[in-house]
């Protein structure tokens, strides 16, 4: 009941997969998830992870080495009544094989679906890390809304 | 009227989607998309675009250099009333420097929402693409429908 409450909206959902992300909390991870059979994830580099018994290893083999330090820079989003797309770029904190703490950017499009028991991801697809921040490309909003 | 009747289910609107791509049509590929604001579009290695005039713009630069060879290598659906996510492999043939055609398998989420005047494509995330077909990670069904 907590995390339904928790969720009401896909900035809501959003804010606790980063948290899982940071505390490597696999449980909470999964019940960002919708349990449905096609739900999919492409991390950066990595194949396609489709299902949510497949999605849990996927982010079970993340959590193996800890929290991931990951934060959204910047966020744009596309909102239906019923679904919701953002366009999230991550700031990840990753430490190189010298010691030394490295910043990458990370373009992904997260997807939610509004379920009766809340919002739910049913994709993150990540691309391959960046070392600079790269604006997105877009125009001027020509209407007020 | 045409367009509409053409794009009655997510599968039609994709199959536009890639017939544009395969004749470098402009006004077919803008008919494919919403007109929302926020719809998105990242190519394998290049920015976030975000926006029709910027979505446009995008696959003019594409266009220039004639039709695109890429047809689905597979496809899964995630599939709501209003909301369809497709993860989809495509297979695209290129020419390298040397004139040698060579062949590359990409990873994209194709993502559509569902408008009064038919289904209308949202986001194009694609990941720089691969030499072989990377086999999707997922579990076997189970449950029947």
């Amino acid at each position: 009941m907590q995390q339904a409450a928790l969720m009401g909206s896909a900035d809501e959902t959003e804010a606790s997969f980063y948290e899982a992300m940071q505390h490597a909390d696999i449980d909470r991870m999964m019940a960002v998830w919708s349990d449905d059979d096609e739900i999919g994830c492409v991390h950066p580099g990595g194949p396609r992870v489709v299902g949510t018994v497949a999605v849990r290893a996927a982010f079970e083999a993340v959590f193996v080495n800890g929290p991931v330090h990951v934060e959204i820079a910047h966020v744009r989003r596309l909102d239906t009544p019923t679904c919701a797309v953002h366009h999230v770029t991550e700031r990840v904190q990753m430490v190189n094989e010298k010691g030394a703490t490295q910043t990458a950017y990370v373009m992904v499009t997260n997807v939610y679906v509004r379920m009766p028991q809340g919002w739910r991801m049913v994709m993150h697809h990540a691309s391959a890390g960046m070392s600079q921040d790269l604006p997105d490309i877009h125009e001027p909003r020509t209407t007020l809304h």
